[in-house]
Parts: C-alpha cells; sequence; structure tokens
C-alpha cells in the first residue's frame, strides 16, 4: 500500500515478477477491497499472488512511533509472516522510518549484529558496486563498520554472485593514517580478520564509480550523502544532455544518430535498475523499493529479495561473521 | 616548486594572469636557477612577477612535520610573505597537509575561528555553488560547522558576488528532526542568528548539483568523500559518452553534428574551471591549486585568490562573526 504510485504499481511490478519467476509465491498484503479488483484485473500478477487483507496502511509521513502501535497495518503483517516464518522476505515502497522501526522490532536484529544497516548497489565503470550504509545509522563507531563490511561482502556473494567480493572503507585519502579513530580501529580489525585478503583498504569518493572494490562500507551520514550526491551529479548531467540535444535542428540530428548508445547508457543509469535497498542484518529479507519506483523498478526490488532468500544471504552473514569473531577477539578485548 | 607539472605550468599559468590582470604582483618564490630561465622565456609571467629565490621545496610526500621544520622551503617563504603583510595571498600547487600545517603555524588562524576549512566552488543547475569544509577537519564539531557557515557566506560574496548567499547544512534529510546532535544544534545555532534569512536549514547530497543554496556546509570527513563522489559521478558519464559517440561510424557523426553544445557542456564541468580550493579562516588568503592541474586551472586558482584579496573576504568573515557572536551567545551559554 506504500509509495507514490501504490497499490497500482505494486501490481504491474508483480505482472513482471511473474513472467521472470512464475515459482514465485508472494503474500501480497493490503487492502482487500481496493487489491481484489485490481488481482481480477491482472491474471499474471494473481498467478503467483496470495491475497491478505490488512485493515490499515501506514502513511508515508506516519512517524515511526505510530507504525509502531499500529498492529493491523499492512507493513505490520508483512513484518509479521517473515518473524514467524511464513515468509522469507518483505518488500515495501512505503514509509522508510516506519519499515526500519518495525523491522528492527518485528523482524529483529540478527544475533551477533549490533545495528542493521541499508545496502544498495550504485554503478560503476567496473559493473555495480554495494554500498552500505545509505542512512540506517546515522552515528556509527567501528564495530558497526566492520559488521557493514560482513554483510556487504554478505551482499555481493548473493546479489553479485561473486565468489570473494573485494571491500573497501570510506576515507578521506587512500593513505594508512588518513581519517579519524573509527575508520582506523575498522581497519584495524578488518585486516586482522578472515576478510583480510579480500579488504583493501580505504577508498576514495570516486572510488565508488570507479568500481575499484566490489563493496563500498561507510557510516549512514556519509553513505547518504555521497548516494544523494552521485545521483545528483547523474541527473544534472542528463538535464545538460537534454538541453544540448534540443538547443538546435542539428544537434536533435545529433541525437537521433547516436541515440541507440545514448538509449543502453541511459538505460544502464536507470534509477529503476538499482531500485531495492536492503535492510541487512535482520532474522530475514527486507527489502525497501524507492517510493516513486515504476513497476520495472518495484519489479527490480522484488528480484533483489528473491536473489537474497535464494542463495542465503542470512546464512553467509552468520559465516561470516563466525570467522570473524575468532580473529577479531583478541584485537576487540585489546581495544 | 609544487605540483605534478611545476614549475612549467606554474609560469604558463602566469603568462594568463598577466593578460588578465597586468596590474597583479606576483613575488614567485621558488629555485632561481630554475624559474630565472623560465621567465626569461616567458615575458607575459616576468612582466607581473618578482623572483625570490628559495634553498629547498617541500616533496610532494613529505610529512606536514618535515615541512614545519624546514624554513627555507619555497612554500615556507610564501607563507612568511604573507605573515609579514608583504604578500595578500598565496597560491600553491604543492602538498596540501603541509600548506596546511604551515598555514596554521604561519599565516595564523583569525580570532574568533577555531579551525581553517577548505572550500572550493561546484558546478550545479542554477550557479556555482560554495562547499566547505572539503577535508581540512576530519572531525567537527558544531561550533566549526556554525563558522563554515559564516567562511562560506563571505566566500560567496566576495567570490561569487551575491548579495544575500543562502547557505544550507548537509545532512540526511530536509526535515528538523534529522541527522546527528552536532548538526541539530548548527542549525539552532544559525537559525537564531543574524544569518537566519540566508539559512536554509538541511540539504541533501542532490541538493549541491540542483543548486537549492548558494552555500553547503558540512564537516571535512564527509565534504570531501561528497566532492569526490560527485565528481566520481560525472567523470563515469564522461567515460560513458566517449564510448556512445565513438561505437560506430554514424554515432561519431551525431557527435559532430551536436559538438557545439557537447563542448560547451564539457568546458562547463571542466575541473580547471573550479580549480583553487581555499583555506578559508586564515589571517591572509590561501589558495591550493590541484597538484594536476593545468596552466589554465592554475591561472583560475590565482585569480580566485585575487577575487577574495580585491573583495575584502576576510574583513567580510570579520564582519560575520561580529554579528554572530552578539546573537550566538545566548544560545551557546545554554548548550
Amino acid at each position: 500500500m506504500g509509495g507514490d504510485g501504490a497499490p497500482d504499481i505494486v501490481i504491474k511490478g508483480l505482472a513482471i515478477t511473474a513472467e521472470r519467476h512464475p515459482k514465485a509465491r508472494i503474500l501480497l498484503i493490503g487492502d482487500e477491497t481496493v487489491l481484489g479488483p485490481m488481482l481480477a484485473r491482472s491474471k499474471r500478477a494473481a498467478s503467483i499472488c496470495t491475497l491478505r487483507h490488512a485493515g490499515s496502511a501506514i502513511s508515508m509521513d506516519a512517524k515511526p512511533t505510530l507504525a509502531l502501535r499500529v498492529r493491523n497495518s499492512s507493513m505490520r503483517l508483512a513484518m509479521d509472516a517473515v518473524a514467524t516464518g511464513e515468509a522469507q522476505g518483505v518488500v515495501s515502497a512505503g514509509n522508510s522510518g516506519a519499515m526500519l522501526a518495525l523491522a528492527k522490532v518485528v523482524v529483529k536484529t540478527m544475533p551477533g549484529i549490533d545495528r542493521p544497516a541499508l545496502a544498495a548497489l550504485s554503478p560503476s565503470a567496473r559493473g555495480d558496486v554495494v554500498m552500505l550504509d545509505l542512512g540506517a545509522n546515522v552515528v556509527c563507531d567501528w564495530r558497526n563498520l566492520v559488521e557493514f563490511a560482513v554483510m556487504g561482502e554478505a551482499f555481493a556473494r548473493t546479489v553479485l554472485g561473486l565468489p570473494a567480493p573485494t571491500i573497501g572503507l570510506l576515507n578521506v585519502g587512500a593513505e594508512q593514517m588518513k581519517g579519524d579513530d573509527r575508520v582506523q580501529k575498522a581497519a584495524d580489525v578488518l585486516r586482522g580478520s578472515k576478510l583480510a585478503a579480500q579488504f583493501r583498504g580505504f577508498v576514495e569518493g570516486h572510488d565508488i564509480t570507479a568500481g575499484t572494490t566490489d563493496v563500498v562500507v561507510t557510516d549512514g551520514f556519509t553513505g547518504n550523502i555521497a548516494l544523494k550526491t552521485g545521483e545528483g551529479a547523474l541527473r544534472l548531467v542528463g538535464e545538460m544532455l537534454k538541453q544540448v540535444f534540443s538547443s538546435s535542428a542539428v544537434s536533435k540530428l545529433g541525437y537521433i544518430l547516436a541515440r541507440p548508445g545514448l538509449e543502453r547508457m541511459r538505460e544502464w543509469l536507470n534509477p529503476a535498475r538499482y531500485n531495492g535497498a536492503v535492510l541487512v542484518g535482520l532474522n530475514g529479507v527486507v527489502v525497501k523499493s524507492h517510493g516513486g519506483a515504476d513497476a520495472e523498478g518495484f519489479a527490480h526490488a522484488v528480484d533483489v529479495a528473491m536473489d537474497m532468500v535464494t542463495h542465503g544471504f542470512n546464512e553467509r552473514i552468520r559465516t561470516g561473521l563466525q570467522q570473524f569473531e575468532l580473529q577479531a577477539a583478541p584485537i576487540a578485548a585489546a581495544e
């Protein structure tokens, strides 16, 4: 029931999912008087959906505390389904703050993880890059950064299918002495862990789009701002290109001639292709679709959730943490 | 003597400066056995330069502590000239860390300013934006952020010539309750100051390129990463466009047709146009040219320094701070 185009976009997105994954089973939760007729009109979406009624929906501007009090909201019932094991993951385009709060309280944080983080894919010159935290934790300590590295590594394995993803810690310079105590300690611990062979040390802002590492780890404040700054820069160039190609009849012709390549480029940078930020570190898969996502974007968010479930994302984190604790304990104790 | 193409690029840049500002007076400091013959070959640069010999030069990888010990380096002598009032500003493409350390020790921080910051211009859809801190202070408290706002406002007035620049504080969301204690307190203080009418509250990463405010204030860790992430995104698109336009004979023709607009766009995003990061908050003007800048870029850095000197940048900060203390004192005391 959440997001700018809900529930229409959701049903259309699920029709795409049904085409791609006819064996998927979706528990569709929301107002049945609205969703029922919609499913009746979309046979394809209906073929993979079971409809469950929810008496209310969390509005996009509701405070997280309100979301926690309402027991019959569609978001709450979806989280309940994951908590009881009825569903393995939840996808929503609704209120982010409410989603984070409900996920923490209902689905709960994984043992060994201090705080969940928000992770997503970002385009780079060398393929997609996993970035986290994108804003779930505005204040982080070095332990959080180390956990983000473990969870980001698991994300890259399960969603990007990489056998040994490389990890970089975002900093103001690549030299070992750069940055504050937080990144210094996190780097020390990672260098002494079983992830050491995959850990490439500090990376800088431009390394995200250069694709220097498969995973880029940072705190939620910096990560959120870096993500939006990169998106803003891409949007600025997009607008400038539009102006360039519409400035004269000759340049319009130029556009037509270069169109196939330009369209491929636009498609490659298309936000829908990167839709689906994942709340990692919970006892289940929780995927946040952008509120403004279209049907294709929503379907991509569902793809991400299915990849994580199918490829054992949480098991991978558990393994990563176990290996890690063995190595990290003496360092943590020496702190 | 600093930067990738020194001193050749510097002399070529000064020839451009001589053309633009024939009345400028440049004290050129470095190895006279190298610089003397170069100046003899560039009459234009020589017309505005007085050469002063320096017995050594700080290497690009020297530690700041070493830079502080060497008394006869070109960078040290240049800072000395500003400290004694012989020169009003210094421009260098040399070692950033050494420059920051020498500037603090020799030129010294302005009364009322806790720590200098690194500020620069960045492109946006609505004209150039002043961003600071870009990395001088990896750890900042709310007082630093407030001081950055005052200094950024003075920068926008003197370099961009804006009569009442607007100010935004970079955060993970525009809503008042977003962010950590640091940005919360800084915003409270700014709302209660004489800058209140120009203060637009919190801005997000994408607001930098959207040009939502004329000045964007943040800590040095986030600012450095945001700047480099934006640059990285622009570089990625630039590389993709190159590929698109060289992928076939037809798309090459498309490029030729759209070329005037594409060239204007490239020129507009040209890093040389944004070269010249300023260490603000010192008793003098200190401008850092990018180590990889070309002659045009170096000349731009000199332009920035001259604008700041000519338009009374430091006087403007002093005024800003005075007005500010009057208003901010009760809030600071109530902390």
